[in-house]
């Protein structure tokens, strides 16, 4: 096929999302892996790197590569803010010792059985405490922010609920728009307040964090509850879907899962393979990554927490601090079966690696034909 | 708004499936009360009677009135064979009495508690025996499917897995078509196998039993894995939302919550009330009503199924054969806190009393809508 000489590929696709950034695609990609989000922008959509897993430092070196590589194109940052978590009025130089003394040993002790029965080996070093927060706080998150305004960065999104009203503000006075994810209209409703520019309404079937209510029956509520564009997020994977998405009012699609496999991806080769041969059926919406809802790869990890003996997830963020280490340690052991990670239900549908610019011709041109069959079906 | 001379609705909207029944539109709609399945085959659409909370007396009546008030449209016929259940090879004439001595006590006690202490009186007479297994296996819903093919029906749906390969030889031999519901794309390959000429595709966010996958995700595959015609089912409750199920590649909706609350349902006040008042939050997907998985109206019934001190459900069909007793009381009782019923995520978005023909007009209008919308953003 050739996508990129196509028709569908040629027509401008205009929305007051793509206005508001003067792109072409109103595509938004959420990547941790710069290559991507440089790609999807130099396409013609919205490349947008989630910052989650990145020291202030690390995240400058990322963000310094996509300025060099993005050929001018606007790109986005993604950061949490969660609107309540345990802590939240801790001082920030207190944050991380009081959070790890709240908890229980119980806990720590389930962590490692289900490590030892799993032959998971202790690391060689020590936990590197920079880590064991990570961005899942205010405190953690902004400094990220405050380098990513340093940065051209054209969108500053916010991954869990409203971001704080002065952050908005800042965003705004450096020319940049803010995006907040949302789970239900009220969600949005509250996001509009503060001044967010963009609503990504998201459904349960998506990746990470996702409330209970479906892609189908989300959007239209949000579009209706709110003036700003909607993005259509959960259960994006191919044109059908970006077309059904925005047939329910969006004003664009927020893709997560579908960049996992891409060749460009810094995704670990096991994972990898999971995603790719797994199905629609394996995700489940669990709490023992991050201790709030999130969909996630469903395996021997997510069902371990669910299991009699489960001791029961922690508040967020003191789930991640107690199993990022054992996370990190999983990953470098051969104990597949307990590797879980973000995932949507659409990884029942990738299910070969290609280029991030075929992904996004392949979008394009299945959307366009989707939109061609629609009208035929009405044909008088 | 004036829909019934809209240019809308007079265009012709035609599908592998209006073909194969003749009708103007790509409407499904099961409904228990045949004034609904009345309603909707005369707009143009399909009505679905679900056939099993009657006896096969009772279905006679219902088919009769429905034969002198569809003016010769069609319509079909919905029944429950699950591929699986307990008993399912015991003689018809000892079923109710092994099944029933298959529940254990602390089960009986524990619904019996949970009325007790919500004030639930008991009913003033016996439970009525013919009541207490419907048609929710083999042996119960093949009567309903004799009484079915005695009447001028187009059609025949099995609503939880693919129906037994004699019933769908039975039915073609009659002229009638063979629906069922699949929740993955293997289910509907299954079905396929036995001979069903129309597989509706239901996703999550459904009514009723259902599986895990979204219908947003799973639409597509189940699409791509068959020959025959999809039906999009699940969070179909508005025209756009129509548009999205047609996009992603269905060649009709398949439609349920929607027609609990018209004018011509005989669905009960407090249930018609409590859907109305309802957010697309206040469904949630639980054993407690069947044993299999079920999306029901969220409560303190739901709940207490879910508390720590639950017994845990029964396999299929002793679960409801456990509470069948206990929801008529509860139906007839002022604790409108445990009256739980089918319901799909679509209750957030109806919230108004309208006549079937009415949403009939809006959906084909709102759909007509949406494509329009979608053919201006695509524009040069």
């Amino acid at each position: 096929m050739q996508f990129a000489g196509s028709a569908a590929y040629r027509r401008a696709m205009r929305t007051r999302a793509t206005d508001m950034f003067g792109i072409d695609l109103p595509i938004f990609a959420f990547s941790h892996c710069r290559d991507v989000v440089a790609a999807v922008s130099r396409a013609g959509g919205m490349g947008v790197l989630g910052a989650l897993y990145f020291t202030p430092e690390e995240l400058e070196t990322e963000l310094a590569w996509i300025d060099d590589h993005v050929d001018g194109k606007p790109y986005g940052v993604d950061v949490v803010m969660p609107a309540s978590y345990e802590g939240a009025d801790f001082a920030p130089e207190e944050l991380v010792g009081r959070l790890q003394a709240m908890i229980p040993e119980g806990h720590r002790t389930f962590v490692e059985n289900l490590l030892a029965a799993h032959g998971v080996p202790p690391l060689s070093q020590d936990a590197d405490a920079g880590r064991v927060l990570l961005g899942w706080t205010d405190a953690t998150a902004r400094p990220q922010v405050e380098v990513a305004l340093r940065h051209p960065i054209a969108l500053l999104a916010n991954a869990l609920g409203p971001p704080p009203a002065d952050v908005v503000d800042l965003a705004h006075a450096h020319g940049v728009k803010v995006a907040a994810l949302a789970s239900t209209p009220r969600h949005a409703l509250k996001q509009v307040e503060v001044g967010v520019d963009l609503v990504v309404a998201q459904g349960t079937e998506a990746g990470g964090h996702t409330g209970e209510i479906s892609t189908m029956v989300l959007i239209p509520q949000v579009v209706d509850a709110v003036d700003v564009p909607v993005l259509a997020a959960g259960g994006i994977g191919n044109g059908r879907q970006m077309a059904a998405g925005m047939a329910l009012g969006a004003e664009g699609v927020w893709t997560g899962s579908l960049w996992l496999t891409v060749e460009e991806a810094d995704t670990p080769e096991m994972a990898k393979r999971r995603i790719l041969e797994a199905t629609s059926r394996d995700t489940v919406r669990s709490r023992s990554w991050t201790g709030k809802p999130a969909r996630l790869l469903k395996n021997e990890w997510t069902d371990a927490w669910e299991a009699q003996e489960s001791p029961g997830t922690l508040p967020m963020p003191m789930q991640f601090m107690l199993v990022s280490d054992a996370l990190r340690r999983i990953g470098r052991s051969d104990a597949a079966e307990l590797a879980t990670f973000p995932a949507g239900q659409i990884i029942g549908i990738t299910n070969q690696v290609r280029s991030t610019k075929d992904v996004i011709y392949s979008l394009i041109e299945e959307y366009a034909q989707a939109l061609d069959r629609l009208a035929h079906l009405t044909d008088d």
